[in-house]
Protein backbone atom coordinates (compact mmCIF):
# COMPACT_ATOMS: atom_id res chain seq x y z
CA UNK A 1 0.00 0.00 0.00
CA UNK A 2 1.00 3.40 -0.44
CA UNK A 3 -0.81 7.14 -0.12
CA UNK A 4 0.15 9.20 -3.26
CA UNK A 5 -0.10 6.65 -5.55
CA UNK A 6 -2.69 4.79 -4.79
CA UNK A 7 -1.53 0.79 -4.22
CA UNK A 8 0.19 -2.15 -5.73
CA UNK A 9 -1.47 -4.93 -6.59
CA UNK A 10 0.96 -8.11 -7.15
CA UNK A 11 0.56 -11.64 -8.19
CA UNK A 12 3.39 -13.49 -7.10
CA UNK A 13 4.77 -16.91 -8.39
CA UNK A 14 6.82 -18.28 -5.22
CA UNK A 15 7.87 -21.20 -7.18
CA UNK A 16 9.93 -18.85 -9.63
CA UNK A 17 10.84 -16.12 -7.57
CA UNK A 18 9.09 -13.29 -8.96
CA UNK A 19 5.89 -11.03 -9.22
CA UNK A 20 4.64 -8.24 -10.88
CA UNK A 21 2.46 -5.47 -9.66
CA UNK A 22 0.54 -2.87 -11.36
CA UNK A 23 -0.37 0.57 -9.14
CA UNK A 24 -4.21 0.21 -8.30
CA UNK A 25 -6.08 3.49 -7.56
CA UNK A 26 -9.22 1.66 -6.54
CA UNK A 27 -11.18 -1.69 -5.52
CA UNK A 28 -14.06 -1.59 -7.68
CA UNK A 29 -15.11 -5.21 -6.93
CA UNK A 30 -14.09 -7.89 -4.34
CA UNK A 31 -16.72 -10.98 -4.42
CA UNK A 32 -16.15 -14.31 -3.18
CA UNK A 33 -18.07 -16.18 -5.89
CA UNK A 34 -19.01 -20.02 -5.49
CA UNK A 35 -16.07 -20.68 -7.24
CA UNK A 36 -13.58 -18.04 -6.44
CA UNK A 37 -12.10 -15.26 -5.19
CA UNK A 38 -13.05 -12.09 -7.77
CA UNK A 39 -11.33 -9.01 -7.59
CA UNK A 40 -11.74 -5.96 -9.99
CA UNK A 41 -9.19 -2.70 -9.38
CA UNK A 42 -9.06 0.54 -11.53
CA UNK A 43 -5.23 1.21 -12.22
CA UNK A 44 -3.47 3.73 -13.08
CA UNK A 45 -1.93 3.05 -16.54
CA UNK A 46 -3.62 -0.44 -17.58
CA UNK A 47 -7.67 0.73 -17.55
CA UNK A 48 -9.45 -1.50 -15.53
CA UNK A 49 -7.74 -5.11 -14.04
CA UNK A 50 -9.69 -8.65 -13.03
CA UNK A 51 -7.82 -10.89 -10.81
CA UNK A 52 -9.25 -14.55 -10.16
CA UNK A 53 -8.29 -15.97 -6.82
CA UNK A 54 -4.92 -13.14 -6.80
CA UNK A 55 -4.15 -14.23 -10.02
CA UNK A 56 -4.44 -11.39 -13.12
CA UNK A 57 -6.47 -12.50 -15.19
CA UNK A 58 -6.79 -9.65 -17.57
CA UNK A 59 -6.40 -5.17 -18.08
CA UNK A 60 -8.18 -3.16 -20.18
CA UNK A 61 -4.78 -1.90 -21.91
CA UNK A 62 -3.60 -5.59 -23.33
CA UNK A 63 -6.40 -8.11 -23.20
CA UNK A 64 -6.43 -8.31 -27.09
CA UNK A 65 -3.23 -10.08 -27.33
CA UNK A 66 -4.46 -12.93 -25.63
CA UNK A 67 -8.31 -12.97 -26.41
CA UNK A 68 -6.89 -12.80 -30.36
CA UNK A 69 -4.39 -15.68 -29.58
CA UNK A 70 -6.92 -17.89 -28.20
CA UNK A 71 -9.46 -16.92 -30.80
CA UNK A 72 -7.83 -16.44 -34.60
CA UNK A 73 -4.94 -19.32 -34.97
CA UNK A 74 -7.57 -22.07 -34.28
CA UNK A 75 -10.43 -20.67 -36.43
CA UNK A 76 -8.15 -20.20 -38.71
CA UNK A 77 -6.50 -23.39 -39.18
CA UNK A 78 -9.47 -24.99 -39.57
CA UNK A 79 -11.31 -25.16 -42.49
CA UNK A 80 -14.69 -23.99 -42.06
CA UNK A 81 -15.32 -23.47 -38.17
CA UNK A 82 -19.03 -22.89 -38.16
CA UNK A 83 -19.86 -24.10 -34.40
CA UNK A 84 -17.56 -22.92 -31.90
CA UNK A 85 -17.73 -24.20 -28.30
CA UNK A 86 -15.12 -22.10 -25.50
CA UNK A 87 -14.91 -23.19 -22.02
CA UNK A 88 -14.62 -20.58 -19.51
CA UNK A 89 -13.84 -17.53 -21.11
CA UNK A 90 -16.47 -15.45 -19.25
CA UNK A 91 -14.96 -12.06 -19.45
CA UNK A 92 -16.26 -12.45 -23.25
CA UNK A 93 -13.01 -11.15 -24.73
CA UNK A 94 -12.39 -14.02 -26.67
CA UNK A 95 -15.83 -14.55 -27.41
CA UNK A 96 -15.39 -11.22 -28.83
CA UNK A 97 -12.57 -12.40 -31.25
CA UNK A 98 -14.71 -15.41 -32.22
CA UNK A 99 -18.21 -13.50 -33.09
CA UNK A 100 -15.89 -11.34 -36.06
CA UNK A 101 -15.74 -14.41 -37.92
CA UNK A 102 -18.87 -14.33 -40.28
CA UNK A 103 -18.99 -18.24 -41.03
CA UNK A 104 -19.14 -19.08 -37.28
CA UNK A 105 -22.95 -19.78 -37.21
CA UNK A 106 -22.69 -20.92 -33.77
CA UNK A 107 -20.74 -19.87 -30.30
CA UNK A 108 -21.76 -21.92 -26.97
CA UNK A 109 -19.84 -20.57 -24.06
CA UNK A 110 -19.47 -22.46 -20.94
CA UNK A 111 -18.01 -21.05 -17.83
CA UNK A 112 -18.67 -21.85 -14.63
CA UNK A 113 -18.91 -18.37 -12.91
CA UNK A 114 -21.63 -16.37 -13.60
CA UNK A 115 -19.84 -13.74 -11.62
CA UNK A 116 -17.04 -13.32 -13.91
CA UNK A 117 -19.54 -12.49 -17.02
CA UNK A 118 -21.54 -9.90 -14.44
CA UNK A 119 -18.06 -8.39 -13.66
CA UNK A 120 -17.21 -8.28 -16.90
CA UNK A 121 -20.38 -6.23 -18.25
CA UNK A 122 -19.65 -3.42 -15.80
CA UNK A 123 -15.79 -3.70 -15.87
CA UNK A 124 -15.27 -4.24 -19.63
CA UNK A 125 -18.01 -3.49 -20.80
CA UNK A 126 -16.15 -3.59 -24.73
CA UNK A 127 -15.67 -7.51 -23.98
CA UNK A 128 -19.36 -8.13 -23.43
CA UNK A 129 -20.80 -5.89 -26.43
CA UNK A 130 -21.82 -8.32 -28.87
CA UNK A 131 -23.54 -11.11 -26.03
CA UNK A 132 -26.50 -10.41 -27.61
CA UNK A 133 -25.10 -11.62 -30.84
CA UNK A 134 -28.03 -14.15 -32.10
CA UNK A 135 -25.22 -16.74 -32.73
CA UNK A 136 -24.27 -16.58 -29.17
CA UNK A 137 -25.63 -18.96 -26.20
CA UNK A 138 -23.98 -18.30 -22.79
CA UNK A 139 -24.65 -21.40 -20.14
CA UNK A 140 -23.05 -20.67 -16.34
CA UNK A 141 -22.27 -24.45 -15.59
CA UNK A 142 -19.47 -27.10 -15.29
CA UNK A 143 -17.35 -27.07 -18.79
CA UNK A 144 -16.06 -30.87 -17.68
CA UNK A 145 -19.61 -31.66 -17.25
CA UNK A 146 -20.64 -30.36 -20.39
CA UNK A 147 -18.35 -31.74 -22.60
CA UNK A 148 -18.92 -35.44 -21.06
CA UNK A 149 -22.53 -34.88 -22.19
CA UNK A 150 -22.10 -33.21 -25.51
CA UNK A 151 -22.78 -35.21 -28.90
CA UNK A 152 -19.83 -36.98 -30.58
CA UNK A 153 -18.88 -34.91 -33.79
CA UNK A 154 -20.62 -31.85 -32.94
CA UNK A 155 -18.23 -29.17 -33.05
CA UNK A 156 -16.09 -27.61 -35.39
CA UNK A 157 -13.45 -25.92 -32.63
CA UNK A 158 -13.12 -25.66 -29.12
CA UNK A 159 -11.79 -22.80 -27.57
CA UNK A 160 -10.73 -23.86 -23.52
CA UNK A 161 -9.73 -20.14 -22.30
CA UNK A 162 -9.22 -21.23 -18.64
CA UNK A 163 -7.57 -20.22 -15.82
CA UNK A 164 -4.32 -21.87 -14.17
CA UNK A 165 -4.99 -25.46 -13.42
CA UNK A 166 -5.52 -24.71 -9.85
CA UNK A 167 -9.22 -23.99 -8.32
CA UNK A 168 -12.31 -24.62 -10.46
CA UNK A 169 -9.99 -24.96 -13.34
CA UNK A 170 -8.25 -27.64 -12.75
CA UNK A 171 -10.22 -30.30 -14.52
CA UNK A 172 -9.48 -28.49 -18.07
CA UNK A 173 -6.19 -29.91 -18.01
CA UNK A 174 -6.93 -33.44 -17.40
CA UNK A 175 -6.69 -36.39 -19.59
CA UNK A 176 -10.56 -37.11 -19.60
CA UNK A 177 -11.62 -33.82 -20.42
CA UNK A 178 -9.43 -33.79 -23.06
CA UNK A 179 -11.10 -36.98 -24.73
CA UNK A 180 -14.04 -35.58 -23.90
CA UNK A 181 -13.19 -32.54 -26.32
CA UNK A 182 -11.58 -34.96 -28.55
CA UNK A 183 -14.74 -37.10 -29.20
CA UNK A 184 -17.02 -34.54 -29.45
CA UNK A 185 -14.63 -32.41 -32.07
CA UNK A 186 -15.83 -33.40 -35.97
CA UNK A 187 -13.34 -35.41 -37.99
CA UNK A 188 -11.37 -32.16 -39.13
CA UNK A 189 -12.12 -30.22 -35.95
CA UNK A 190 -9.58 -28.26 -33.86
CA UNK A 191 -8.89 -27.34 -30.33
CA UNK A 192 -7.05 -24.74 -28.09
CA UNK A 193 -6.28 -24.20 -24.57
CA UNK A 194 -4.16 -21.87 -22.48
CA UNK A 195 -1.02 -24.06 -21.89
CA UNK A 196 1.02 -21.51 -19.49
CA UNK A 197 4.17 -19.86 -20.06
CA UNK A 198 7.24 -22.33 -20.80
CA UNK A 199 9.64 -19.29 -18.98
CA UNK A 200 7.66 -19.74 -15.57
CA UNK A 201 5.34 -23.23 -15.64
CA UNK A 202 7.14 -25.51 -18.35
CA UNK A 203 6.28 -28.73 -16.78
CA UNK A 204 2.69 -27.85 -17.29
CA UNK A 205 2.91 -27.21 -20.65
CA UNK A 206 4.69 -30.61 -20.98
CA UNK A 207 1.62 -32.15 -18.97
CA UNK A 208 -0.90 -30.81 -21.14
CA UNK A 209 1.16 -32.05 -24.24
CA UNK A 210 0.84 -35.15 -22.21
CA UNK A 211 -2.51 -35.24 -21.47
CA UNK A 212 -3.47 -34.20 -25.05
CA UNK A 213 -1.73 -36.61 -26.74
CA UNK A 214 -3.50 -40.02 -24.51
CA UNK A 215 -6.62 -38.00 -25.18
CA UNK A 216 -5.95 -38.95 -28.77
CA UNK A 217 -4.35 -35.45 -30.82
CA UNK A 218 -1.63 -36.86 -32.36
CA UNK A 219 -0.21 -33.44 -33.23
CA UNK A 220 -0.13 -30.59 -31.17
CA UNK A 221 1.82 -26.66 -31.53
CA UNK A 222 2.11 -24.49 -28.72
CA UNK A 223 2.05 -20.48 -29.54
CA UNK A 224 4.05 -18.44 -27.79
CA UNK A 225 3.14 -14.85 -27.34
CA UNK A 226 3.41 -11.71 -25.47
CA UNK A 227 1.10 -11.07 -22.68
CA UNK A 228 2.48 -8.34 -20.19
CA UNK A 229 0.20 -8.75 -17.65
CA UNK A 230 0.42 -12.66 -17.17
CA UNK A 231 3.75 -14.06 -15.55
CA UNK A 232 7.08 -13.72 -17.40
CA UNK A 233 5.06 -11.68 -19.94
CA UNK A 234 3.96 -13.87 -22.28
CA UNK A 235 2.07 -16.99 -22.37
CA UNK A 236 1.32 -20.17 -24.96
CA UNK A 237 -2.05 -21.65 -26.43
CA UNK A 238 -1.79 -24.78 -27.55
CA UNK A 239 -3.28 -26.06 -30.85
CA UNK A 240 -4.61 -29.82 -31.41
CA UNK A 241 -5.89 -31.13 -34.34
CA UNK A 242 -7.96 -34.39 -34.84
CA UNK A 243 -6.78 -34.89 -38.41
CA UNK A 244 -4.84 -32.93 -40.63
CA UNK A 245 -1.97 -30.61 -40.56
CA UNK A 246 -1.77 -27.09 -37.95
CA UNK A 247 0.10 -25.49 -40.50
CA UNK A 248 -2.19 -25.05 -43.19
CA UNK A 249 -3.97 -21.45 -42.53
CA UNK A 250 -6.75 -19.71 -44.33
CA UNK A 251 -5.93 -16.11 -45.18
CA UNK A 252 -7.37 -14.01 -42.65
CA UNK A 253 -10.70 -12.36 -43.41
CA UNK A 254 -10.82 -8.44 -44.23
CA UNK A 255 -13.63 -8.13 -41.47
CA UNK A 256 -11.45 -9.69 -38.72
CA UNK A 257 -9.71 -6.79 -37.62
CA UNK A 258 -7.16 -7.48 -35.10
CA UNK A 259 -4.56 -5.75 -33.42
CA UNK A 260 -1.86 -8.23 -32.78
CA UNK A 261 -2.58 -11.17 -34.88
CA UNK A 262 -1.44 -11.35 -38.60
CA UNK A 263 -1.35 -14.61 -40.84
CA UNK A 264 2.44 -14.23 -41.21
CA UNK A 265 3.00 -14.15 -37.49
CA UNK A 266 0.57 -16.73 -37.09
CA UNK A 267 3.45 -18.97 -39.39
CA UNK A 268 6.37 -17.74 -37.73
CA UNK A 269 5.12 -18.64 -34.13
CA UNK A 270 3.76 -22.32 -35.75
CA UNK A 271 8.01 -22.55 -35.38
CA UNK A 272 8.28 -23.65 -31.46
CA UNK A 273 11.52 -22.35 -30.58
CA UNK A 274 14.41 -25.06 -30.07
CA UNK A 275 14.12 -24.74 -26.25
CA UNK A 276 10.54 -25.56 -26.59
CA UNK A 277 11.16 -28.22 -28.73
CA UNK A 278 13.61 -29.96 -26.82
CA UNK A 279 11.54 -30.34 -23.74
CA UNK A 280 8.45 -31.27 -25.85
CA UNK A 281 10.88 -34.05 -26.82
CA UNK A 282 10.01 -35.39 -23.74
CA UNK A 283 6.33 -35.96 -24.28
CA UNK B 1 12.88 -7.24 2.51
CA UNK B 2 11.86 -10.60 3.92
CA UNK B 3 13.76 -12.61 5.91
CA UNK B 4 12.65 -16.52 5.27
CA UNK B 5 12.96 -16.20 1.58
CA UNK B 6 15.42 -13.36 0.55
CA UNK B 7 14.50 -9.76 -0.33
CA UNK B 8 12.88 -8.49 -3.48
CA UNK B 9 14.60 -6.60 -5.90
CA UNK B 10 12.45 -4.58 -8.10
CA UNK B 11 12.86 -2.62 -11.28
CA UNK B 12 9.87 0.11 -11.22
CA UNK B 13 8.38 1.53 -14.03
CA UNK B 14 6.50 5.10 -13.22
CA UNK B 15 5.43 5.67 -16.34
CA UNK B 16 3.05 2.74 -16.41
CA UNK B 17 2.46 2.35 -12.64
CA UNK B 18 4.48 -1.54 -13.10
CA UNK B 19 6.86 -3.09 -11.38
CA UNK B 20 8.46 -6.54 -11.05
CA UNK B 21 10.62 -8.11 -8.92
CA UNK B 22 12.78 -11.08 -8.38
CA UNK B 23 13.75 -12.86 -4.77
CA UNK B 24 17.39 -12.38 -4.19
CA UNK B 25 19.41 -14.47 -1.66
CA UNK B 26 22.44 -12.31 -1.45
CA UNK B 27 23.85 -9.44 -3.33
CA UNK B 28 27.02 -10.27 -4.48
CA UNK B 29 28.68 -6.76 -6.36
CA UNK B 30 27.36 -3.17 -5.68
CA UNK B 31 29.27 -0.63 -7.21
CA UNK B 32 29.66 2.80 -8.19
CA UNK B 33 31.64 2.84 -11.56
CA UNK B 34 32.08 6.28 -13.08
CA UNK B 35 29.44 5.85 -15.67
CA UNK B 36 26.32 4.31 -13.57
CA UNK B 37 25.34 1.74 -10.83
CA UNK B 38 26.19 -1.82 -11.35
CA UNK B 39 24.58 -4.44 -8.91
CA UNK B 40 24.75 -8.72 -9.34
CA UNK B 41 22.43 -10.48 -7.20
CA UNK B 42 21.79 -14.08 -7.08
CA UNK B 43 18.40 -15.05 -6.96
CA UNK B 44 16.39 -18.18 -5.94
CA UNK B 45 15.60 -19.40 -9.28
CA UNK B 46 17.02 -17.19 -11.92
CA UNK B 47 20.42 -17.80 -11.65
CA UNK B 48 22.36 -14.25 -11.17
CA UNK B 49 20.61 -10.97 -11.99
CA UNK B 50 22.79 -7.88 -13.12
CA UNK B 51 20.92 -4.57 -12.86
CA UNK B 52 22.47 -0.87 -13.95
CA UNK B 53 21.04 2.22 -12.37
CA UNK B 54 18.52 0.06 -10.44
CA UNK B 55 17.40 -1.49 -14.29
CA UNK B 56 17.41 -5.12 -14.78
CA UNK B 57 19.46 -5.80 -17.44
CA UNK B 58 19.91 -9.66 -17.47
CA UNK B 59 19.43 -12.99 -15.74
CA UNK B 60 21.23 -16.48 -16.15
CA UNK B 61 18.12 -18.00 -16.55
CA UNK B 62 16.55 -16.27 -19.78
CA UNK B 63 19.05 -14.07 -21.41
CA UNK B 64 19.67 -16.05 -24.56
CA UNK B 65 16.32 -14.53 -25.49
CA UNK B 66 17.89 -11.24 -25.84
CA UNK B 67 21.22 -11.80 -26.74
CA UNK B 68 20.30 -14.49 -29.80
CA UNK B 69 17.85 -11.73 -31.48
CA UNK B 70 20.74 -8.86 -31.00
CA UNK B 71 22.99 -11.34 -33.34
CA UNK B 72 20.92 -13.24 -35.56
CA UNK B 73 18.54 -11.43 -37.32
CA UNK B 74 21.21 -8.89 -38.66
CA UNK B 75 23.69 -11.48 -39.83
CA UNK B 76 21.14 -13.80 -41.19
CA UNK B 77 19.61 -10.70 -43.09
CA UNK B 78 23.52 -9.52 -44.28
CA UNK B 79 24.24 -11.46 -47.49
CA UNK B 80 27.97 -12.03 -45.89
CA UNK B 81 28.94 -10.44 -42.96
CA UNK B 82 32.52 -10.68 -42.27
CA UNK B 83 33.45 -7.52 -39.84
CA UNK B 84 30.80 -6.70 -36.65
CA UNK B 85 30.67 -4.18 -34.79
CA UNK B 86 28.89 -3.95 -31.27
CA UNK B 87 28.34 -0.71 -28.97
CA UNK B 88 27.78 -1.54 -25.88
CA UNK B 89 27.38 -5.11 -24.83
CA UNK B 90 29.43 -5.31 -22.30
CA UNK B 91 28.45 -8.68 -20.49
CA UNK B 92 29.46 -10.53 -23.65
CA UNK B 93 26.10 -11.94 -24.40
CA UNK B 94 25.47 -10.82 -27.86
CA UNK B 95 28.92 -11.40 -28.75
CA UNK B 96 28.98 -14.65 -27.55
CA UNK B 97 26.28 -14.96 -30.06
CA UNK B 98 27.59 -13.57 -32.93
CA UNK B 99 31.28 -15.44 -32.64
CA UNK B 100 28.73 -18.64 -33.22
CA UNK B 101 28.78 -17.63 -37.19
CA UNK B 102 32.33 -18.68 -38.89
CA UNK B 103 31.96 -16.08 -41.37
CA UNK B 104 32.62 -13.23 -39.32
CA UNK B 105 35.94 -12.87 -39.28
CA UNK B 106 36.08 -9.56 -36.84
CA UNK B 107 34.37 -8.19 -34.07
CA UNK B 108 34.81 -5.33 -32.44
CA UNK B 109 33.05 -4.32 -29.16
CA UNK B 110 33.02 -0.72 -27.87
CA UNK B 111 31.63 -0.18 -24.15
CA UNK B 112 32.20 2.51 -22.42
CA UNK B 113 32.45 0.67 -18.83
CA UNK B 114 34.93 -1.84 -18.30
CA UNK B 115 33.07 -2.69 -15.34
CA UNK B 116 30.49 -4.12 -16.84
CA UNK B 117 32.82 -6.67 -18.59
CA UNK B 118 34.62 -7.26 -15.63
CA UNK B 119 31.61 -8.39 -13.53
CA UNK B 120 30.24 -10.45 -16.38
CA UNK B 121 33.49 -12.42 -16.20
CA UNK B 122 32.82 -13.14 -12.41
CA UNK B 123 29.19 -13.40 -12.46
CA UNK B 124 28.17 -14.32 -15.67
CA UNK B 125 31.49 -16.60 -16.95
CA UNK B 126 29.44 -18.25 -19.33
CA UNK B 127 29.31 -15.47 -21.73
CA UNK B 128 32.63 -13.96 -21.52
CA UNK B 129 34.16 -17.69 -21.90
CA UNK B 130 35.10 -16.30 -25.95
CA UNK B 131 35.96 -13.23 -25.40
CA UNK B 132 39.61 -14.25 -26.11
CA UNK B 133 38.54 -15.60 -29.36
CA UNK B 134 41.19 -13.95 -31.96
CA UNK B 135 38.51 -12.73 -33.87
CA UNK B 136 37.74 -10.06 -30.81
CA UNK B 137 38.34 -6.59 -29.93
CA UNK B 138 37.16 -5.15 -26.92
CA UNK B 139 37.07 -1.59 -25.98
CA UNK B 140 36.21 0.07 -22.88
CA UNK B 141 35.70 3.79 -24.84
CA UNK B 142 32.87 6.20 -25.93
CA UNK B 143 30.77 4.45 -28.54
CA UNK B 144 29.47 7.51 -29.73
CA UNK B 145 33.17 9.39 -30.35
CA UNK B 146 34.28 5.54 -31.78
CA UNK B 147 31.43 6.01 -34.49
CA UNK B 148 32.06 9.01 -35.21
CA UNK B 149 35.80 8.93 -36.15
CA UNK B 150 35.22 5.07 -37.73
CA UNK B 151 36.59 5.17 -41.64
CA UNK B 152 33.12 5.27 -43.41
CA UNK B 153 32.34 2.03 -45.50
CA UNK B 154 34.24 -0.28 -43.43
CA UNK B 155 31.57 -2.60 -41.72
CA UNK B 156 28.75 -4.87 -42.49
CA UNK B 157 27.05 -4.83 -39.12
CA UNK B 158 26.65 -3.03 -36.19
CA UNK B 159 24.67 -4.28 -33.45
CA UNK B 160 24.00 -1.56 -30.53
CA UNK B 161 23.18 -3.33 -27.18
CA UNK B 162 22.71 -0.59 -25.29
CA UNK B 163 20.94 0.65 -22.03
CA UNK B 164 18.00 2.32 -21.87
CA UNK B 165 17.90 5.84 -23.55
CA UNK B 166 18.54 7.35 -19.79
CA UNK B 167 22.25 7.54 -18.61
CA UNK B 168 25.49 6.44 -20.81
CA UNK B 169 22.89 4.75 -23.52
CA UNK B 170 21.43 8.52 -24.23
CA UNK B 171 23.47 9.44 -27.35
CA UNK B 172 23.10 5.79 -28.71
CA UNK B 173 19.41 6.53 -29.73
CA UNK B 174 20.03 9.76 -31.31
CA UNK B 175 20.03 10.98 -34.91
CA UNK B 176 23.72 12.29 -35.09
CA UNK B 177 24.80 8.77 -33.64
CA UNK B 178 22.59 6.55 -36.12
CA UNK B 179 23.81 8.89 -39.22
CA UNK B 180 27.23 8.06 -38.28
CA UNK B 181 26.19 4.31 -38.30
CA UNK B 182 25.58 4.72 -41.38
CA UNK B 183 28.07 6.27 -43.29
CA UNK B 184 29.96 3.38 -41.16
CA UNK B 185 28.33 0.44 -42.47
CA UNK B 186 29.20 -0.37 -45.68
CA UNK B 187 26.69 -0.44 -49.05
CA UNK B 188 24.59 -3.73 -47.37
CA UNK B 189 25.27 -3.12 -44.51
CA UNK B 190 22.39 -3.90 -41.64
CA UNK B 191 22.27 -2.03 -37.98
CA UNK B 192 19.98 -3.37 -34.92
CA UNK B 193 19.55 -1.42 -31.82
CA UNK B 194 17.49 -2.62 -29.10
CA UNK B 195 14.51 -0.55 -29.14
CA UNK B 196 12.59 -1.02 -26.11
CA UNK B 197 8.83 -2.83 -25.77
CA UNK B 198 5.86 -1.50 -27.54
CA UNK B 199 3.44 -2.14 -24.76
CA UNK B 200 5.43 -0.12 -21.65
CA UNK B 201 7.57 2.58 -23.95
CA UNK B 202 6.12 2.80 -27.69
CA UNK B 203 7.07 6.59 -28.15
CA UNK B 204 10.73 5.90 -27.52
CA UNK B 205 10.34 2.88 -30.12
CA UNK B 206 8.77 5.48 -32.63
CA UNK B 207 11.12 8.46 -32.04
CA UNK B 208 14.18 5.54 -32.53
CA UNK B 209 12.48 5.03 -36.03
CA UNK B 210 12.59 8.78 -36.71
CA UNK B 211 16.01 8.96 -35.91
CA UNK B 212 16.96 6.47 -38.12
CA UNK B 213 14.83 7.70 -40.91
CA UNK B 214 16.85 11.14 -40.49
CA UNK B 215 20.33 9.19 -40.71
CA UNK B 216 19.18 8.03 -43.92
CA UNK B 217 17.82 4.30 -43.27
CA UNK B 218 14.92 4.16 -45.41
CA UNK B 219 13.40 1.11 -44.15
CA UNK B 220 13.33 -0.47 -40.57
CA UNK B 221 11.74 -3.43 -38.58
CA UNK B 222 11.51 -3.74 -35.16
CA UNK B 223 11.35 -7.58 -33.95
CA UNK B 224 9.21 -8.35 -30.95
CA UNK B 225 9.75 -10.93 -28.81
CA UNK B 226 9.81 -12.21 -25.54
CA UNK B 227 12.36 -11.43 -22.87
CA UNK B 228 10.71 -12.11 -18.63
CA UNK B 229 12.84 -9.67 -16.96
CA UNK B 230 12.54 -7.07 -19.23
CA UNK B 231 9.22 -4.45 -18.81
CA UNK B 232 6.11 -6.07 -19.70
CA UNK B 233 7.96 -9.17 -20.69
CA UNK B 234 9.19 -8.49 -24.23
CA UNK B 235 11.42 -5.79 -26.02
CA UNK B 236 11.84 -5.38 -29.67
CA UNK B 237 15.12 -4.64 -31.97
CA UNK B 238 15.21 -2.72 -34.79
CA UNK B 239 16.57 -3.93 -37.57
CA UNK B 240 17.49 -1.19 -40.66
CA UNK B 241 19.45 -1.27 -43.35
CA UNK B 242 21.52 0.88 -45.56
CA UNK B 243 19.78 -0.61 -49.37
CA UNK B 244 18.15 -3.95 -49.99
CA UNK B 245 14.90 -5.85 -48.40
CA UNK B 246 14.73 -6.89 -44.66
CA UNK B 247 12.98 -9.84 -45.70
CA UNK B 248 15.32 -11.83 -47.69
CA UNK B 249 17.15 -14.22 -44.75
CA UNK B 250 20.43 -16.94 -45.45
CA UNK B 251 19.00 -20.31 -43.32
CA UNK B 252 21.10 -20.02 -40.53
CA UNK B 253 24.12 -22.38 -40.09
CA UNK B 254 24.02 -25.74 -38.32
CA UNK B 255 26.77 -24.71 -36.17
CA UNK B 256 24.94 -21.76 -34.54
CA UNK B 257 23.11 -23.50 -32.28
CA UNK B 258 19.97 -21.35 -30.86
CA UNK B 259 17.38 -21.83 -28.07
CA UNK B 260 14.96 -19.51 -29.49
CA UNK B 261 15.91 -18.29 -32.67
CA UNK B 262 14.65 -19.66 -35.94
CA UNK B 263 14.20 -18.69 -39.20
CA UNK B 264 10.82 -19.59 -39.59
CA UNK B 265 10.08 -17.83 -36.08
CA UNK B 266 12.34 -14.94 -37.66
CA UNK B 267 10.21 -14.36 -40.86
CA UNK B 268 7.53 -14.40 -38.80
CA UNK B 269 8.49 -11.62 -36.36
CA UNK B 270 9.05 -9.52 -39.77
CA UNK B 271 5.71 -9.18 -39.47
CA UNK B 272 4.96 -6.39 -37.53
CA UNK B 273 1.82 -6.61 -35.79
CA UNK B 274 -1.02 -4.39 -36.69
CA UNK B 275 -1.05 -2.24 -33.21
CA UNK B 276 3.03 -1.55 -34.05
CA UNK B 277 2.07 -0.53 -37.45
CA UNK B 278 -0.57 1.52 -37.29
CA UNK B 279 2.08 3.86 -34.52
CA UNK B 280 4.51 3.29 -37.22
CA UNK B 281 2.05 4.97 -39.69
CA UNK B 282 2.99 8.32 -38.05
CA UNK B 283 6.67 7.87 -38.42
Amino acid sequence: MSGKHGEWVYETVEEMGARFGIRATEKLLDEQTPYQHLEVWRTERWGNLMLLDGVMMLSSLENYLYHEMMAHPALQTHPAPRNVVIIGGGDCGTLTEVLKHREVESVVQIDIDEAVTRAAERFFPELTAHNDDPRVSLRFEDGVAWMKNAPSASVDVIIVDSTDPIGPGTGLFGPDFLADCHRVLREDGIMVGQSESPFYHLPLMLDYHRAMKAAGFAERRSLLFPQPVYPGGSITGTLARKAGPLDELRPLADEVVTRYYSTALHRGLLATPPFMQEALGEV
